[in-house]
């Protein structure tokens, strides 16, 4: 500690959002360097490379070879795939001094295709897992706590190649083998959740998440075992309700209900019903955005929804993707008369209306089921409209929020809400990259097939931020032996030199026997901030030579639980061997 | 070799420059990804990860402590250096989604500087060595058999930070031992010669040449022990001459002599001397050149020089640094009329002269020599124009080329010259950074003094490509055995499955040594085919299990010296693993 590149920090640094960075700030591992840019300090980096060797292990271990592409790439593959646009403002651009474009790679689906297709001709060849621990780039909207999203970050990825579907399925469950592994020995807690295949994905998608209340990820979870990303629930649509003894439908006068909230007090007022109260439940919402095609036109997309759920964004972007959703602005009312602001309703909507306008809902509005919704004329909304009698949405879409208590699509019950770190990522890409760049290799029946991939990736700098985040307490870090940066941190608890010197003398003890050995060896700290040093620092065991050594007796303290035990001097060296390689 | 992801090529690729990169592409190492880019295959990835560990321990080893900074910076802290305007084309530049600017980092002195500020402010927390290996990004105007100069590489860059300059002697020469550690592990051959500090730098400056015709660095040395890279060799200026004997200047009609050669030919037909010939070097030959300064203003500048010799660009261009050198055009001329195309001579040029036009020249060009140079006048040259009677040149400039025979600067003899790839450089940086980004500490007396810096720098992967060049030969690469991807190659030369079991039986005993083994497993190459393939991959190592295996022999080939043994398969393993690790 006295030769140590490390200062720790009284107060939690401003940029700190999350108890676990504003820790790693605090025990000198990590400062940021800019937006979503972190700097490692040797702490850190120590961690770092811990995980990164546990990733690299594993991908070895299951036969996945390393390879390694450069961070900045030509643009022409990324074009040939689309993404050079797809990516829009996420990706890094920029020109080299002969004017060509270029880009800083999010991901290197592109390359790796392109480099098998380079090497490999023959079904014969496959298959193939190959995988590299590189730099990526992405220029996020809303960079976060430094190594949890940031804009330049370290992931493992790797894909599979097959010459089929049963190959593919076979690899794909290798690398989940492989993932479980990674994380098992990694320390962390996870949970396997359904994960959406995106827009032009395969069908097996999975991710793993390390559930904390911090997390980004919104996920579902019941104790019967089923699990999905937020994105990926869908919702079990309720039977067809006859309709033939449904009134007509009538438009009332419901002044002043801006909001579903008004609008129910309202018809409770002034329209109610005999048998209960009108519930949010009871009113369809129609949301309004406008959808940003891939090619830059612009659309008005109306989502039906029960008025008591708001449309989830992140739920609704993914249906959308590679679209993109932008809020529809008073300019856009203005260019589209038959949306009336507040008072929008099924009858004025639909690609086969006059206003040509798309209408997706929420699958719960099925027909037969009666709602109060906008009349489409200000100050007016119409009860009883009855979907399938009185209009007919263009589609479904899973854009409502999911809640707790919603039944869980495979039929095994109610759901819980949960969320979590995304840590791993595993899905069957199929054959979009394959195809865009002409990777194809020949059958055993000499015929040319289409190579088709899976996609597996790890945040490895990620990884080290879930670690924090999940392990974190009140007094500081708190790391699993096999990533921590030491295997034991020797407190010298006093200014007698004897002291010091029985201290060097077990961490030299200890580093012969391979262990790793932090030594709070400063002479001007005193006891008090070495301590709440060590505990900060976070290293699984603590052991402190101070005034009871005279007594022949050290003090080993196990960081996670905070308990102490005294062990005689002369066995300390054999009991804490012992210890750290149980 | 079934299962590798890897195919040689039987013929050079298009791109490749030099023998080991032509090589290191042949035998599957590398790919190509772009201008400057390269990808690695797993072979090659292999070697540079042997290669960037041996770095670590090293650095490790003397004490330095391993950080990580990003290679996407924002612009300020280089614009508070001057290096986001220094650096011009080379450095990539771009803009984020918000419009602020980055950079890739083509080096962190600044991000280095800015860490230890903000951990570090007492003399009693120096010295410190701090390093991290990472991607450095420079926009070559030449990039060059892709490991060698490429556009995106890996250095292994390190900074130390004294209070002192004897502190930083003691540091520079800790790094210049660990280095020296380092390369020797490498197994590189390596000459260490002095070289330009640059125009900011501090004192000391060496960098480690790899010495190899194909090297883009020249340098000279002598037995004596001289060794320095061209553009750090001086040239020790000879006495002044008396010039009272002397004849007049006098103007002299030259129709028709553009160069020096024919110069030199039209004064021995028309202006004979009576002693002996004339020779180029009794001319003086003035080269013009537009200096373009940080600030963006143009200055031309004019180099004499014996008219022997050449101006040699990178020399000029590491004394005027940072500006930079542009060719003189016609427009220039016509800019400047005192500047005669073709017969431009001292006698218009200085500073005090009319033209005002700088004038340094060749540290030969003492007081009192004698030169036939240019009039000033279309057609004419003038003889016997003395320096110090009849011209005062501004000053002198290291910027003549040097040549075989050339006197070493510390007086050791004749020089020769050679070239080489530079793998390592070391210097004494001073406290330009620390200056411009106000990192200072308090001394013993509770003063603030700046702190000093040195800068040492590793091309890790450059490094794969020294050595590939350096070892490789006629038929492949030849990988020192710390270095190569494996212990040992084998080959199954035959398609009986016998032997195959008994490859691989040998294959499993020497892994379950340790010893890291490529088996040639597959059942469809001819022996010949797998010999050449063994030989152009290039591990230490050839075992070859083959006809000779049914009398219980193998047969072991070193593949540097060609050498060949057999040996008794029974006791094969043991002598594999002995010379392994002999």
């Amino acid at each position: 500690m006295s030769t140590l590149f490390v200062r720790t920090l009284r107060d939690d640094p401003a940029d700190a959002e999350l108890p676990g960075h504003a820790a790693l700030v605090r025990a000198g591992y990590i400062r940021r360097a800019g937006s979503g840019m972190h700097s490692w300090l040797p702490l850190g980096y120590r961690v770092y490379r811990k995980v990164e060797r546990i990733v690299q292990e594993e991908m070895d271990r299951m036969g996945a070879q390393q390879v390694h592409f450069p961070a900045l790439l030509p643009k022409e593959p990324y074009v040939a795939s689309g993404r050079w646009e797809d990516y829009g403002d996420t990706l890094f651009r920029l020109t080299d001094r002969r004017g060509n474009e270029h880009l800083l790679a999010p991901t290197h689906e592109e390359m790796f295709t392109l480099l098998v297709k380079d090497l490999y001709s023959s079904y014969k060849d496959l298959p193939l897992s190959i995988y590299q621990i590189q730099i990526k780039y992405r220029d996020e909207a809303r960079p976060r706590a430094g190594l949890l999203r940031g804009r330049e970050f370290v992931m493992k990825d790797s894909y599979s190649f097959d010459v089929d579907d049963a190959g593919l399925e076979a690899s794909y469950e290798q690398h989940r083998d492989a993932y479980i592994a990674t994380f098992d020995r990694l320390g962390l807690d996870y949970v396997i959740v359904s994960a959406m295949s995106g827009a032009m994905g395969g069908s097996r998608s999975e991710e793993f998440l390390c559930p904390t209340p911090v997390g980004e990820d919104t996920f579902v979870r019941n104790d019967a075992g089923y699990a999905a990303n937020v994105e990926a629930v869908t919702t079990p649509p309720p039977p067809p309700i006859p309709s033939e003894d449904a009134p007509p439908a009538h438009i009332e006068d419901t002044p002043d209900t801006p909001t579903i909230d008004t609008l129910v007090t309202h018809a409770n007022d002034h329209l109610p019903r005999a048998d209960r109260l009108w519930e949010a439940a009871d009113t369809l919402k129609n949301v309004i955005v406008t959808l940003v095609h891939r090619d830059g036109t612009r659309e008005p997309l109306v989502i039906g929804v029960p008025g008591d759920r708001d449309v989830d964004e992140k739920r609704l972007a993914a249906q959308l993707e590679p679209a993109t959703v932008e809020p529809f602005t008073d300019e856009d009312f203005a260019r589209h008369p038959a949306l009336v602001k507040g008072y929008v309703g099924p009858t004025a909507l639909g690609t086969d209306s006059p206003s040509g306008i798309r209408y997706l809902v929420d699958p719960r509005i099925v027909e037969g089921t009666r709602w109060i919704t906008g009349a489409n004329q200000p100050g007016h909304h119409v009860f009883d409209l009855v979907c399938g009698r009185d209009f007919t949405p263009d589609g479904t879409i899973e854009a409502a929020e999911v809640r707790a208590g919603d039944p869980a699509p495979d039929g095994s019950g109610p759901v819980e809400i949960a969320r979590g770190i995304e840590i791993g990522h595993i899905f069957q890409l199929g054959r979009k990259y394959a195809d865009a760049l002409g990777l194809k290799v020949l059958d055993e029946n000499g015929k040319l097939v289409t190579v088709t991939m899976g996609s597996y990736g790890i945040g490895v700098s990620r990884a080290v931020a879930a670690i924090a985040e999940t392990t974190v307490d009140d007094i500081g870090l708190c790391w699993p032996r096999q990533v921590a940066p030491a295997d034991v941190h020797i407190v010298v608890a006093g200014k007698d030199e004897q002291l010091l010197a029985a201290a060097e003398a077990l961490a030299t003890t200890l580093a012969d026997a391979g262990l790793e050995v932090l030594l709070d060896d400063r002479r001007k700290e005193s006891p008090g901030v070495k301590f709440k040093d060590a505990e900060l620092i976070g290293i699984p065991t603590i052991v402190v030579v101070g005034k009871s050594f005279n007594d022949g007796i050290i003090e080993v303290k196990d960081r996670r639980t905070g308990d102490r035990e005294d062990i005689a001097a002369d066995r300390a060296a054999e009991h804490l061997i012992a210890l750290c390689r149980a």
